[in-house]
């Protein structure tokens, strides 16, 4: 059956505690690759039957209304998987 | 600077309590295009200068050693964004 994916970061301008502590933590491990993480949710959405243009529209809904926090949160992306 | 992504998701075959609350509930708010959902995280690394094949080498070693526990999670991605 398709997917969804939704996805789901942090606002930009909002601390990010366990990105800031995992940068940290490679960063002891030699890696000098990367100077930042930030921490996100990914969501698989099993589609009962088609993708349609109005499931898209209604996983886009689900997404900003219930899988994320619109306070703190972005949704990043809705798309088929 | 550039960004990699890293996206990371429970093992196919591994329960995941809280994608099935998240389902039940979309199902009871009246939704009935999803009849599963599972949730994972999903990483921003930011780059520090080129994204180079040695740095996306790396962003997958980082992300199975370090950002994913390989007995319960799979690396499903690892991509510039």
């Amino acid at each position: 059956m398709p997917t969804i994916v939704v996805e789901v970061m942090p606002k930009p301008e909002l601390l990010d505690p366990a990105g800031k502590a995992t940068a940290g933590a490679l960063t002891k491990q030699g890696s000098t690759a990367f100077s930042a993480v930030r921490i996100g949710k990914r969501f698989e959405l099993t589609v009962d039957g088609e993708v349609t243009d109005a499931v898209l529209a209604e996983a886009q809904r689900l997404a900003e209304e219930f899988l994320s926090n619109q306070v703190i949160e972005d949704v990043v992306a809705v798309k088929v998987a």
